[in-house]
């Protein structure tokens, strides 16, 4: 079977669809002149009718006008409303998907989180257990409310290696990264305010904003093709919003990585409008790779970088991170009002862990064997799901995100599976359009029982009950 | 040097005094008749005239009215306006004082956290320790977001011999108290709604109010007479509170002990008003005499009681807990989208630490400890403070609440002191009224240095440069 079952493209649908990505994503822009039919038809090796039957396709679509005797142009953006506030509703999914991952015997596909087999725990726990017996007084007094230094100075170090130049002080340790977003919303935004939101959105980014009665503003994002720069330029122009929560690196659910060509354009318009960007890296340390693209923070100071060991190296230990820019003393207040100091000895383990240079050599280690494992999830993924499934092809992370075939109701599924043993989460999740789209956690070593889960959620796809209504 | 400076009250103004304090803590209500005065002298064995005097002190008071050949009897509550909704605004001088209570060289007074000397941190470290190096995948995995179970099981247990039954579902574990305060009100209430709070009330609590842009209506309280119960009616009876905040057992900043029939009171009359309280016991475990008074949860299940091992125990463990009652379902979904979850390996230390019973028997030597220690405070202030300062009184804990002469501006009284090498809280931290007070921690062990500490500030008590503008 096909890995994707929808017809393989053209060539000249294939060329259509990169030119129409290079406009979503900003690299082309409203007027600019597409290359001449002949010279795009060289540059690429493919004949001219192909170019021609690419740009009447873009044409018929509304991307591309033909101005006569100039040739083809981008253009203006199509006449799609401007994204609209929502009030994110997702609390009662949210804790319906907690019951079922707490379920002691289903197979649990519902999480976003690496097995405990994967992760080096052990040692962890053994930096922690040295500290504890020699480190005099440890958790005696609060730290300093940005965080224990000796950690703030590793993450200042390892962002180095990353691209970015931090300064220590604008960094705050907090209870995960789950704080860190939390309190960078309720700084930038009051309730009745709105942020934008990339779209599909993680959803305890909606739970926040939920909790905290501050309205989305949805801006569709692709694997494919990034975030949709136009229609967040069209949010940015109504001046509505306060921040932007995106996750450019390992995107939860997508798994996509943008690339660093975006990062630079939506770096500069944010920067236009003055619209802050909070930049949730908490899924970048399960990247597959080498080296990774900059964060954004790379090319504005002022972002609210967020990170976190929850997801590469220890869940419960809650040690995640904000580093602030501008904002940290506004940060820093709210930390003293919500929480005063996240746990000393924690933060004194994974200063430890990083500084020995463990954690790096982790995860050197970690991202080939979460390839490894996605690949077998996907590839039981493919054969077991109906025609006309699109399955997400991620760059990194544990996450599948799975598209149904028309007329399927990924709610339903989800609930039918659960009903069988198995946690799977619905795309609903992560916005109330992907009625269609379930993400599957791949962070368990495949096996077995797995490659059943993943069969029966395949039967259940086709099955009568899970039809929407 | 007398301890109170004030002149000697009569014994009539002791009478009047006391029925006063009957009246406000709502012993005595509007309309009730007092004793006859007969009765009375001969029940406190007082002369007849010291009972006529102290009624006639009532009378011109408004406190009582005199029925023609019917009596004395509770007046109707004065005509004194009825709490206004205030904008709590304290971030900037919590900043101001958490910066100098970080300041390596200055003596203490600001803080309110007890000397690691009196903690057992080594022995909890070695908890920790052993816990690190023998569980197996300790922190591995989130844990139950309402907290590890082993630890809500031993506050139930520890809750029933304070006279309260919990069940271990309605427990959250949280990162200190501060969070499970914070969670709660961001659950009751929104930006834009009020709730009432004592006053002076702990800055921490107005703190989260201001960055939650939460008002608050303050409610009259002293160590004398507890919380206004009349003015906290008026309040209620107005409708819009989402809740009220109190810390009945070892206030913060009065260090005062509510008597329990205040505290039934106060549980009826918001009950009655369907108005939750938030109960923070955060400073009661270093309460300083065997039996507390029963918290006020033990009056109304749904209490949101809040409590945490941060005083007592350990600052930088940061853990602490509510248990909430009918509001458990609606704090844990906050609690899911502002931290997702308080950290394992911390949770598992305390709770084998309050199972081993090696808490209790700390508690035990703390408060003793503890109000020695007070007591030197307090001769000391006693000594070195100026002709018509009132020195608090406190029941517990480690923090004594100081009202300066008239003509004294506490501000400028912790200005200069900080400029001398000393750290202290001013009153306006407390609150806008408390211009003249200040409060002094007395968690660290008295020596020299505290001394030469409280007599420079009683000598800038009366420095020209305090005086209030």
């Amino acid at each position: 079977m096909p890995s994707m079952r929808r017809a393989p493209a053209s060539l000249s649908e294939t060329v259509a669809r990169e030119l129409e990505g290079m406009v979503k994503s900003g690299v082309l822009r409203t007027g600019d002149r597409l290359p001449s039919v002949r010279s795009f038809a060289r540059q690429r090796g493919v004949s001219v009718s192909t170019v021609l039957l690419a740009y009447e396709r873009l044409e018929r679509l509304g991307c591309v006008d033909v101005r006569h005797k100039s040739g083809h142009f981008v253009a203006a953006p199509p006449q799609a409303p401007a994204p609209k506030r929502t009030r994110p509703k997702v609390s009662s999914a949210v804790s319906t998907l907690v019951k079922r991952l707490r379920h002691p015997s289903m197979v649990q596909l519902g999480g976003a989180s690496v097995a405990p087999s994967l992760l080096p725990l052990r040692a962890l726990n053994r930096t922690l257990s040295s500290l504890a017996r020699e480190v005099s007084g440890l958790g005696a007094r609060y730290e300093n409310p940005r965080g224990l230094r000796t950690l703030r100075q590793q993450l200042v170090r390892r962002a180095l290696s990353l691209g970015v130049t931090l300064d220590e002080d604008e960094l705050i340790i907090t209870t995960g990264a789950t704080e860190a977003l939390s309190l960078c919303l309720s700084t930038l935004a009051r309730s009745s305010d709105a942020v934008a939101v990339e779209s599909p959105a993680y959803f305890g980014w909606l739970q926040a904003l939920e909790h905290l009665g501050i309205a989305a503003v949805e801006v569709p994002k692709s694997a494919r093709h990034g975030l949709d720069l136009t229609a967040l330029a069209r949010v940015l122009e109504a001046g509505k919003v306060r921040a932007l929560l995106c996750s450019p690196t390992v995107c939860n659910p997508l798994g996509s990585v943008m690339p660093e060509a975006q990062r630079a354009a939506l770096a500069a318009l944010l920067a236009k409008h003055h619209v802050p960007l909070i930049e949730d890296d908490a899924l970048a340390d399960t990247g597959w790779r080498g080296r990774r693209p900059k964060p954004v923070k790379a090319w504005d100071a002022d972002v609210l970088w967020v990170g976190s060991v929850s997801k590469a190296l220890a869940l419960g230990y809650r040690v995640g991170w904000v580093a602030a820019g501008r904002h940290v003393a506004a940060v820093e207040t709210g930390r003293l009002a919500l929480s005063l100091a996240a746990a000393t000895p924690m933060q004194a383990a994974v200063a430890e862990f990083l500084s020995s240079g463990a954690y790096e050599r982790h995860l050197r280690k970690l991202g080939p064997s979460l390839e490894a494992q996605v690949c077998r999830y996907r590839a039981a993924v493919v054969k077991a799901f109906p025609a006309g499934t699109v399955v997400g092809e991620p760059a990194g992370g544990l996450l599948l995100w799975v598209e149904l075939p028309e007329g399927v109701d990924a709610v339903r599924v989800c609930d039918a599976a659960a009903a069988a043993g198995i946690s799977v989460a619905p795309g609903t999740l992560f916005g109330a359009a992907f009625r269609r789209c379930l993400r599957i956690g791949c962070g368990a070593p495949f096996d077995a029982r797995v490659g059943a889960a993943i069969e029966t959620l395949g039967r259940l796809a086709v099955d009568p009950k899970t039809r929407a209504p």
